[in-house]
């Protein structure tokens, strides 16, 4: 039995104006009718393999998790503090029974073949019962500078890799040197431990972030299914990712490398990738017209929008906000996001 | 003294959204704060040399008129049906006493140097009076395909010289070849004549025309300041241009060269150029942000727009419709606006 954690936590700004505040990126259906965050719990369906998920999110974000759970059973710890990565983990690890096996997973991702990922998950479970922390790699297509990159080491069995190092984002000439080198993969954020394994590594590495999480949860008040950890114990971890606060000091982390269709929507850019297009490669949603133009993703987001003589970008509305943005500069749209959140 | 003739035709579709329906380029503020109708008016100041205007309207744009003109005094005709500009300057002429001098001016354009305007209409004058219908030509600076040319013939000693013959919207090498040859210029659609030369020269050659206008006239209803022609008699006019029906069979036509700052403001193309700008040359009204943006024209209409990585592009929003265009195609408007209006 593998237990599901879901970190539901972050903004996606990247993907602004459709996501920002309460409606963050993970709970739109940016790839087909489901949100990304329904799509990341039915990868994972409740039966003979997988625990109901545990749920890790932040206050603002419960009544979008309740609304899209529905009736399905599942544990939410509700993040009092946003603290990282590695404090949602700290919370889920303190939880969970030690023996537990735990598949942590972003709630924001696109995963295109289901089979492939399971096919990884039974490989790194048996890594994981040796007590490797294990992650999942995504063979790189393209010098992308938005991901982190894991170099393999020792293979380990027809299982995976041991992690030889981590390679935090990387200029743009380190990356095509990586894909060119091979033997690199993209850090998907994925991973599979023994919940006694991670609390052991966090006690050595990080013991104040474990502790608070811990305390907060020994302190905290529940709700149903709804724990509600003390935000005051919670509040004394500093907010790390479990990649710098763990993984990279850790001497026992393996990859599974995993072709599985995998995206993670991290700019409209690659919304546009994913999308289903007509013959001239325009992703529409809504009311749209097109003409002349080629290689376009609209969202029209219940206006109108006639687009003429246009290619390689992005418009998307969103209320009374129009952005309208070069699918080549797709990651700029923070500074849209910032000036217009305030 | 000189009768303006305004004319209020046109529906202005390539500058859609903003304009359609009963809101029609010439009424809306495109340059500056008043509307290119309201400019128009503005030229040729009621006084000493110029008297009230006419102004030639469809029925749909009687309301517009009215609200623009304010308590200016003018004479309205309102045209029971649309039959080109023929059949609006016939109205003109059949009311006007047959010695008035008769300046014909479109409502939807933009001269930013007034003194060269009325010198020019001085020198058309002295033309005028000896019989000549006199159009004013632009001095080409570009190829441009979407304006009728003039080729000038012989000299009118400093007034102007007799037009040798009209040349319809070119293809882009013709335009290319005149640009080079010189002695041609664009035909403004600006004209001033004796009304009873004008009368006997369609009577020559348009008599159809002519004649349906003064009998549309003479049976029409009058309504305060507002002539209302006959429809039923107006109706058997053809709908015909001036420049067809008239001009280009006409042996005594003159053109007086200007300039004047003119643009017909024919795109939202014309109207970036026109725009003020910012350091980077976007020309932006309302609220817009820009990131890593230039050469571009946004009209926010009322909403929030935000444009990242984008250069030659227009984006014009009313109401829900959403145009998103590049400038170099902003001709093909015309598609868009075809298929939203229906």
């Amino acid at each position: 039995m593998i237990q599901p954690v879901i970190l539901c936590g972050g903004a996606g700004t990247r993907l602004w104006p459709e996501s920002r505040g309460h409606r963050a990126k993970q709970f739109l259906p940016l790839a087909g009718s489901e949100s990304l965050f329904q799509q990341t719990v039915k990868r994972t369906p409740a039966g003979a393999r997988f625990a109901p998920p545990m749920i890790l999110c932040g206050t603002a974000h419960v009544p979008a998790v309740r609304e899209q759970m529905g009736d399905q059973s599942a544990l939410l710890i509700v993040e009092p503090l946003p603290r990282g990565t590695a404090g949602a983990i700290a919370l889920a690890v303190a939880q969970a029974d030690p023996d537990a096996l735990l598949l942590v997973m972003p709630s924001d991702q696109v995963i295109t073949d289901l089979p492939a990922f399971h096919a990884a998950i039974e490989r790194g479970v048996e890594l994981a019962q040796h007590d490797w922390i294990v992650t999942f790699g995504i063979a790189p297509d393209r010098p992308d500078t938005g991901f982190g990159y894991i170099a393999s080491g020792t293979a380990l069995g027809d299982k995976g890799f041991a992690v030889e190092r981590f390679v935090e984002k990387p200029p743009l000439e380190e990356a095509k040197r990586m894909l060119a080198a091979g033997g690199f993969s993209w850090n998907a954020g994925i991973f599979l431990f023994r919940a006694g394994r991670m609390r052991d590594a966090m006690l050595a590495r990080c013991p104040t972030i474990f502790v608070a999480a811990r305390d907060a949860l020994a302190t905290g008040t529940v709700d149903g299914d709804a724990l509600h950890p003390d935000p005051q114990e919670f509040g004394h971890a500093p907010s790390d990712s479990i990649d710098y606060a763990v993984l990279e000091c850790d001497d026992r982390v393996a990859v599974v490398p995993v072709s599985m269709g995998w995206s993670d929507l991290g700019s409209w850019h690659a919304v546009q990738l994913l999308a289903a297009k007509d013959a001239m490669g325009n992703a529409a949603m809504g009311d749209v017209f097109l003409h002349g133009s080629s290689n376009n993703l609209i969202r029209a987001g219940g206006r109108r929008v006639s687009i003429v003589g246009m290619s390689d970008v992005a418009v998307v509305v969103d209320g009374d906000d129009i952005l309208v943005i070069s699918l080549a500069c797709s990651q700029d749209v923070r500074a849209a996001a910032k000036a217009r959140e305030i």
